[in-house]
């Protein structure tokens, strides 16, 4: 399923040789049509590997024929030969397409600074175009992951008849904005360019952007969204809206139940902000406090260190009308002890953290895990 | 030595009993003049500990006989209750002294959230009083340690016959500005309260305001820097500035070697800014990424974290003209790959990361640690 739900997607995954350990490592997405409307949201680190400056070109014309994905290696901070890479890449698929590179989006994932070995890339290209099916997606899906442990996959058929689907990518290097991931979205609602980017920002600025595992941003995040109109259906801009940000919140959910080492799920959530800027930015700043991050993995409900990020913040608030519950106990009232701490049950996987910042009426939630010895361990030994 | 190496001081540190293991967690530093000319510094946290909200005021009239600090307990978001006990703290110190409260600052520093135990408090002052002495700086530098490892102490002895000590204590939640962290710093050069205020800025924000090993800003953060003139020596504003700023870069090295966890002491040397702002922001963006912190630890000179973190901000810099080098190799030249980063020798305990923006003549060093598993192994269980 994934990508492949929705009527007019082929894809395939394969293990092309760029991944040492013969794993998975190469996925082809081609969209049939007949539209090859789409659109894309991608990292706003000023660092862009080669894959993001070229598909950031091919989305300007609102049009993608495929998508080509790696793992094994970012291709960022490669320089004009790492962009010259991406363009060979994307000449590649359209040839074995019989199509225009200029609707050839790229994506690539992995260590950064290193080149792409071409010759196994390339030759990986011919072979998964001759295995692109409508059973593809999950093996697209598996072939995309770094230190994913899981392939992340959702869809949803709607009512009146269009299907949505998608995959993605990440487990590290979460945070806003977006999250370290690559994502690929489908639909065969049969939707414009314009209106597609409209349904992606919005469905992206609550969900992927409010993912912030360890505050570190990447340089290779894309999420593109595809619609092949197979269905014949147009949905409503709000109703595709609505679907595309399920898949979306279920693919972020997914991404954060993987993300490194993590044992907690932590829901920020802000409320009686003066707006909703406010209430980002409160969530944002309590989902990087590492010390809290330990605390929670420790199942210690610390709330002083709640407040003492919530302090770093030039939001609305009053410190001395700060409420502070850990999973639905008020531990901290009017900015000082509140009910017994004891009685916050903390052995759930799940934990949530709601801030009262008692000025207004706008509410947001920023997602985050724990910070563990096993995330440590996993980052210390990435490159090498 | 320490806060009584300036003729003028005596000290006291002892074992109250605020902390349960018995170890030392009351101190009293008295400056017996003749001058009491005093500046300070705080946390620009906007939560705020009691003792803070006190001592802001008490340096407002830029005069101190005494400080009185306390371990085991921060006495932060405590509320109304709170900042009693710290009134009351101070009018006891003031009357074993026969003072006025007013000229009391109380620095405290331990768990948020919870009241101290003032009966215990309150007793130990007047034991630490009766223990006042011209040898006391080293039991009050110990009697501040919370996570610290060891106590930290400077002094200099300036050739003009004046002489600057101080003591610091601080392990984690270190970051601008302040460092999480008390210090007093004391001397015997006769210099008014206005010249001092302006000597402590100086000092702290290319010290103590350039230190972050975890990004977490502290509720009780407090420099204090009490002059008795005892030594009849009036040097140059600038001159004394120096000393000050040897003073706090002694104390900020301690810091950074003690925090917890460390096994690493970073410098982002951050070159070729465009003003020292860029600079100062680019190594803050740097120092704070837990990934490129993580692979410090591994002693993997992950040269495209690095490029990741500058990414993130909005300095000056073309990311194509981007060079870094670690521990003096150029690993990436021009946003690309550089020298062959196994020419990095990473084993030695102080790394060097220099980061050249290629956008002026402006810079800056920031100082963090890695970040290791003992960090969160020790802030999983700091409250229980």
């Amino acid at each position: 399923m994934s990508v492949t739900a929705p009527l007019g997607f082929r894809a395939a995954g394969l293990a092309a040789g760029i991944k040492k350990g013969g794993e998975r490592d190469l996925a082809l997405v081609v969209n049939d049509g007949p539209s090859r409307a789409a659109a894309g949201v991608f990292t706003r680190n000023r660092v862009k590997a080669a894959p993001v400056l070229w598909s950031e070109q091919v989305l300007r014309g609102g049009r993608v024929r495929a998508v080509v994905l790696n793992s094994g290696g970012a291709n960022a901070c490669t320089g004009p030969a790492g962009f010259q890479d991406t363009h060979q890449t994307a000449e590649k698929v359209a040839a074995v397409l019989d199509d225009s590179a200029g609707e050839i989006a790229v994506c690539s994932t992995g260590l950064i600074g290193e080149r792409l070995p071409m010759d196994t890339l390339l030759a990986g290209v011919e072979e998964a175009a001759r295995e692109l099916s409508r059973d593809g997606g999950l093996p697209a899906a598996d072939a995309i992951r770094t230190t994913d442990t899981v392939a992340k996959i959702a869809f949803r058929r709607a009512t009146d008849g269009y299907t949505v689907g998608g995959m993605a990518k990440g487990a590290g290097m979460l945070a806003p904005a977006l999250a370290t991931m690559l994502c690929v979205i489908t639909t065969d609602a049969d939707v414009d360019a314009a209106t597609l980017d409209r349904i992606l920002r919005r469905a992206c600025a609550v969900t992927f952007d409010r993912l912030d595992t360890d505050g570190c941003m990447s340089t290779n995040d894309t999420v593109l969204l595809l619609a092949s109109g197979a269905s014949g259906v147009t949905p409503s801009e709000d109703e595709l809206a609505q679907t595309v940000t399920d898949i979306c919140a279920d693919l972020a959910r997914q991404l954060l139940l993987d993300a490194e080492g993590a044992t907690k799920a932590i829901a920020i959530e802000v409320v009686g902000a003066a707006d909703d800027e406010d209430a980002v930015l409160v969530g944002r700043a309590v989902a990087r406090s590492n010390l809290l991050k330990c605390a929670i993995h420790g199942e210690d409900p610390n709330w002083g260190r709640v407040l003492a990020a919530v302090g770093t913040t030039d939001a609305v608030f009053d410190p001395d009308r700060l409420n502070v519950a850990i999973n639905g106990v008020w531990v901290c009232r009017n900015g000082s002890v509140g009910d017994d701490r004891a009685k916050v049950d903390m052995r759930p996987r799940d934990v949530t953290i709601t801030v009262d910042l008692g000025s207004g009426a706008h509410t947001a939630t920023v997602h985050t895990t724990d910070l563990t010895a096993d995330y440590v361990h996993e980052n210390s030994a990435y490159s090498s």
